[in-house]
């Protein structure tokens, strides 16, 4: 199946023309609608995301990844071979995590070009169709990167710490996805948001209507939750609000 | 076909995470996704809104219906045949309107657990692979439920009445869709809503711009809307909003 | 593959009953959703981006166009082909520009009407139902419109210039794009909003953070932005803001 990841949002009609572009090229090959409100602005937050999400994923499924505000200027455009996926993008940070969670994973440069390239909807114009020729087992499109410490992903992101002490989603819930993985944090520890703390529970319902808590997703990161109520709301949590582990 | 009704929102990770289950345990069978926008804390408004699009849908259609505070909790999971379609779905209410239209509803336990069942999301983890099982016809994941009244979708939900008297609904148009069905109100009654009162009329062109008025839906339910404007921001009309029916 | 162009928004139950409708009568044929938040009353608006979209879409495609305010009233139903798309939708202007990029462009009404037929929602009652005819090849459900000239969407808008020096629709990353296609100016010519002028540029990072400045987009449209910013916040850009092309 392919996916989509990418910050195109739901109303606009850049979704809709990449699903035309995809029926055309990959005919009879699902795809699905993951994420359209990748933050635009946050590269880091959007590569945290990537791999939660797609490690559930039927394998393989090729991920069409687009946040790319240098559309059009000298950035290169990518494809990644990780924990059996295909992730297809552009080289500003956005796969890098993707990357990292797996020690085999091999970086390609996408070299072929369409007869009509726009400036500015390489999404439609380049990542689509690469997207339906890998979902079609063709890898006719990529060349291998030689060296790897040359791509925006692997060098400008290896400082990004494996797990992230911050808010980087805020779903329409209200409930506040963190960049930290489940494993990250024990259930005796708690999570202190400005002047907010918050202790851990398995599910809503095991605390009192209104509280918040923390908890491991069903994608394995942890979130700030509360019970019948929005956690963004009462405890202002935005993306980018920064956290702190309180342990023992 | 199978149907997504939800509380999930357009716009997070959630639908397409449906989508891919889906995909992956039903190929071939279409999934529509019909509303994710149910009020996550009016399940008696949800119940309303579920058999009005129900009984336009091609016989038989599996709805999955999630809209779930209690997820992780006590409550059960159920399965419901009425009208010739399949319901999955909590124990909550939600499902309770679409068995009352039908006398000869069938009410279900689903005794099936996947092998990794999270906290949160059994969306995914149950209802959707239930779903698809249903889809191509197998009940095995299934129980009768010997005593229905021991449901709360059933007990807890005996006194609501067949026709709400408020405002379920409210669409991007600024129209208000009442819990009445069409049959219930006469082209004479009137409805007033705080200090406004709405006469019936058959469509938009029947009245002035910016006029309001009642009219059944093209889903038999009864509707306030305005010519050219929004019913909702005109009147000041919310989901709850109560109504009386202005009889002669 | 079928189109849908509508202004019924993404977040209602409308969308879906229109895929359902279009699973049982066209299976098998993809259904794409192109734009469902086309301004609903600005129909001259909606008329000048459905070309520019349409020109991108493999051939033929039916296109179902519905913003349709007059519904349910004495309004015609119309069916148009051109540029070897199909195109089906009520008779109020939508359609207009579509037909006039082709000069071999013909009308047809809807003569065939569904055994119900509801007052409000002629998209799924009938415009699906004889889009899916068209996907088919089948067009029984038409009949030519001897006198093109009696049709709003001919007469009316005879008067409406070829490219619309305005803002047409605002995208979710606040670029504004104009009824102008990218032929209608040179390079070098300049375009004024309010107290602001954009100079062109061929993409975001070719100018400073925040900078705002128009372009081709990829569909063809002049359209105005900012490079890691909403030209629409930073510069009070909003549907029917008027331009100015400043010329040498």
């Amino acid at each position: 199946m392919i996916v989509l990841f990418t910050d195109f949002g739901r109303d606009d009609p850049y979704v809709g023309q990449m699903h035309a572009v995809l029926a055309a090229e990959a005919p009879g090959i699902r795809v699905i609608d993951l994420l359209h409100a990748v933050p635009s602005f946050d590269i880091e937050a959007g590569a945290c995301l990537l791999p939660a999400y797609a490690s559930r994923f039927p394998l393989p499924s090729v991920f069409v990844c687009v946040v790319d505000p240098g559309v059009g200027g000298e950035r290169r455009a990518l494809a990644l071979r990780a924990g059996e996926h295909w992730y297809v993008g552009p080289d500003n940070g956005l796969l890098a995590m993707a990357a990292r969670r797996d020690p085999g994973a091999q970086w390609f440069e996408i070299a072929w070009r369409p007869a009509a390239l726009t400036a500015t909807f390489h999404g439609r114009d380049l990542f689509a169709p690469v997207a339906a020729r890998l979902a079609r087992d063709d890898t006719g499109a990529l060349e291998a990167v030689p060296r790897p410490d040359s791509l925006v992903s692997v060098a400008a992101t290896a400082a990004w710490p494996d797990d992230l002490e911050r808010v980087i989603y805020v779903d329409h819930y209200g409930n506040a996805i963190t960049g930290m993985r489940g494993t990250y944090l024990g259930a005796s520890e708690r999570l202190r948001c400005a002047a907010h703390l918050f202790a851990h529970a398995n599910t809503y319902s095991e605390v009192a209507v209104g509280e918040g808590f923390w908890y491991e997703n069903a994608n394995g990161l942890v979130e700030i939750a509360a019970n019948r109520g929005s956690a963004a709301e009462l405890f202002g949590l935005r993306v980018g609000a920064p956290l702190t582990v309180v342990r023992g």
